[in-house]
């Protein structure tokens, strides 16, 4: 079994999504941040939350990016601009400005692209943090278009064979609309697992399992243990033998398009801007009927939901059905915020006159 | 250590690139494939044999390409038709012509089209099989373009938690140019392992390795084993706790794009055309500058596979250097063919009246 790595909902602090949304806008602003785009980017923040994406939400990230507009790594106020451009693709200099925000204007040109000529496809260099690659995937989503996202992070994952990092955790979303069921929304890290369920794991005192991480040397650890001192994340696939070949080459997939496609260089680049971001919506409208496509989407998806379990198993799963369940809970219940991160919310606020509403 | 599946240099029957092309070549025109189709296919089938991809070469698929035109599974003569298009993208109806040589067409249309406006996006409906993935995707290197291809295939693989298959191996191939260096060409099936490798093992009495199939109720089989009569392909990953909800994923994305998207079906609809492809172009020249890209590309590389290994360990390799070193030696020395290949392509060369030189 995966570890719990939820808080628990006895010592939790619940707070309405609309509450945090709007402490978090107003804790942007107070960065410097114009108003316009700290809607967007508490939006992002706390709709991670919502989905049950506790790692890329407001408790895990506000403060990273506090502090980074504090010390003056992130821009507040990026000009954004155009590098390069043709009707489907286009590259930006995102100005050091932070991509939970900056990346929906990247994907707002995206879907005009597609809405133009079928398909648009934006990278972003000089770019920091991205937040939960599937927000902006899903951005394409009402539009009748498949979205997609990625980022090139900096190097925390051991190619196979090596002992030294060269990638990021590169994730990938692919969001996808159907008719009546919930959106079809892949959103995973081409490494084993997230670098901060790892380091939450430590917190808790649980065992990694195995095929998560390597030790100092690169040697991957297959057998349960707490998490030693020092570590690389291993690619998806963990072994050469368990297909570890095929995280590593996906996640230079991420790497190239994110990354040396932006024309600002990668991961593992020393002293190169820290992220690259690449956004892509496609049409469905330029392929097939956009209500027949959803129609079939719907259908595809009950196929895979009503797939006989394997002994043991309870139900079979499609991707965004996790996140879509616990969207419906915690718009109704609240978020839960564990109190740590409620008293520091409570503290910034007071530090720096923002309502809290909790 | 991986299984050695490769035949044994002492019993092979070498032939050079070109002669297996022009003979292979014969045997399509015999199957009432037109010339110019023909060599496509030819080249296709050789280029994987040239590149080490001996499951998609001419010895594991040529046979059951002549079964399926011989039994009418597969129209030589296909009348593709254009269904949808806007200036990125298409649908084709590829009229069950053979994927080896219809998706070529098809990603010529999308690097014209990437040419035209940045991207090109090609989907087939009505397929049959497609080859090497990696084959089309690498068309689009000598326009400086970077070309993706992935297929969706009938099932094979169970999701994860399920008994029953529902997703084929589904590969996805991306090829992206270098400036001196190899191209990056990244080919893999989202299932743990290719079908082909399986029934190979089996053939040579090899061991299986943990995590590559699940038994016929859907476990996961995690030691070391014959291969067992009846089982089903696990998704990359194998288990949950070793991230096979990343590989069922991307195994579903590939099942979106190149089956539900098409119009024509998935892979796990009863009786619908076996396969669907999708293929995409994208001109770097769309992003930076191709010259600075490619320099950029080598220097990534370069820092790749310089990476120092990890203990036991001789190198760092990346996607596609395998097969650029392989093609380098068969290239020069021949193809090895099993002598049962071999005998089988000259009795059918002999039934069909085609020159076999050797």
């Amino acid at each position: 079994m995966l570890p719990q790595f939820r808080v628990s909902l006895n010592e939790a602090v619940n707070v309405s999504g609309d509450d945090l949304k709007n402490t978090v806008a107003g804790i942007f602003v107070k960065m410097g941040v114009p108003q316009e785009d700290a809607l967007i980017g508490a939006d992002a923040l706390v709709l991670a939350d919502l989905r049950g994406v506790d790692s890329h939400g407001v408790s895990n990230m506000l403060k990273s990016y506090v502090n980074g507009y504090t010390s003056g790594q992130i821009n507040p106020k990026p000009d954004m601009k155009i590098i390069r451009e043709t009707p489907a693709t286009a590259s930006l200099d995102s100005d050091r400005g932070l991509g939970v925000i900056t990346t929906p204007r990247a994907m707002e040109l995206a879907i005009k692209k597609a809405k133009d000529v079928g398909v648009g496809m934006v990278t972003l260099g000089n770019a920091r943090h991205l937040g939960m690659a599937s927000y902006h995937a899903m951005m394409a989503l009402e539009h009748d278009m498949i979205g997609v996202c990625m980022t090139s992070a900096p190097p925390r994952t051991v190619p196979t064979f090596g002992a030294e990092p060269r990638l990021g955790t590169n994730p990938i979303a692919v969001a996808v609309p159907a008719k009546n069921d919930h959106p079809f929304v892949f959103d995973a890290a081409t490494s084993s697992v997230a670098q901060n369920k790892i380091e939450i794991a430590r917190r808790l005192g649980a065992k990694l399992e195995p095929g998560w991480l390597a030790t100092e040397d690169g040697t991957p650890i297959m057998e349960e243990m707490d998490v030693p001192e020092n570590y690389h994340l291993l690619p998806m696939g963990a072994t050469r033998e368990l297909g570890s070949h095929k995280g590593y080459g996906l996640s230079c997939v991420v790497d190239i398009l994110a990354g040396v496609l932006t024309g600002f260089g990668y991961g593992a680049v020393p002293g190169r801007p820290n992220f690259g971001h690449y956004v892509a919506a496609y049409n469905i409208s330029g392929f097939d009927e956009p209500e027949h496509f959803k129609a079939s989407m719907d259908e595809w998806m009950q196929m895979m939901k009503s797939t006989k379990p394997a002994p043991g198993e309870e139900r079979v799963m499609v991707a965004g059905q996790p996140e879509a369940e616990m969207e419906v809970i915690r718009r109704r219940d609240g978020i839960p915020l564990h109190p740590e991160v409620a008293d520091w919310i409570r503290d910034t606020c007071a530090e720096l006159s923002v309502d809290c509403p909790f």
